[in-house]
């Protein structure tokens, strides 16, 4: 788990692999992006992606999943603000197997609230071959370590969540425009 | 079924509406975020989003389905080369009803590759109070009209549709880079 004071601009975190099944694709397609070049494949092969290819949300998705179980920890979990870039180079095929990295680019403490900050972080994920297929420049927002210690600190945290929770939009906007 | 030329700045583009459920909600985290926030309402209570939240990636995949069966038909289908920015200014709640609205804010032919071009779009997804959810600046892929017309164009446009194929990281750095 990390505070903002943990991270700084060149760590890096890698993650596990998760393997992608043409049946995933065409039933997540079916739900949320039911286009023919996610759905069939006779219909994919006439079609810009020459073949079936996962919809890029669900490549958004997936690389969430390998996000949330890699050793990016943030105290208080993997909470995005927002994006400044998102880029689908290539197209993700069933039996690729992905994983990713992130690198961060940016810590900052956040002006009007003092108990938080965003970390500028750069995620790309990878096939087997280690070619990209998705890189995202994301912004997430961080705790700052508590000044108090030990089980008061821990007590004074879980205050300040609560506190924070109506400002949720402020802090998003804060985020975009500084 | 639009080709490039039929798009020009200022075009806007509505959607039905999409319910979003607390199981949906928490199986999609499950899958694919698997935060407590996103899974179980009583951790939720306690986090920074002071309740259920739906994951920003189920948001931005409910938006998809919600484009896909618009008014905006880009011939050849919608397909995201990538996207410039993107917000969550508020989180998505068991019980929200969606609907998002796009508008077209530029359209520019693609220089290397003069049989597609690129339209910049920003599409928002708002709540049944008419409160964003999420603000994001995509860039899709059209297909320029082509050249000839009646069937011959059809089967041109078919024959074209099979060339860009190998080209795909190409236009998609030329899009990024441009």
């Amino acid at each position: 788990m990390g505070y903002l004071e943990d991270f700084e601009p060149g760590q890096k975190f890698a993650s596990g692999r998760l393997s992608v099944e043409a049946a995933r694709i065409k039933s997540f397609a079916m739900e949320f992006d039911p286009q023919p070049f996610h759905l069939d494949e006779d219909r994919a092969r006439d079609s810009f992606f020459k073949g079936l290819a996962a919809s890029g949300w669900h490549t958004a998705a997936m690389t969430m999943r390998l996000l949330v179980a890699s050793e990016l920890k943030p105290a208080g979990g993997i909470i995005g603000a927002g994006f400044d870039e998102m880029r689908w180079p290539r197209p993700v095929r069933p039996g690729d197997e992905l994983h990713m990295e992130s690198e961060v680019l940016e810590v900052r403490p956040s002006k009007p609230r003092p108990d938080q900050g965003v970390i500028k972080v750069r995620t790309t994920t990878l096939n087997q071959n280690g070619e990209p297929v998705q890189i995202f420049v994301g912004h997430l927002i961080v705790l700052r370590r508590p000044v108090s210690s030990g089980r008061m600190a821990a007590k004074s945290a879980m205050s300040e969540t609560r506190a924070w929770t109506p400002v949720i939009a402020r802090s998003c906007n804060t985020i975009a425009s500084s």
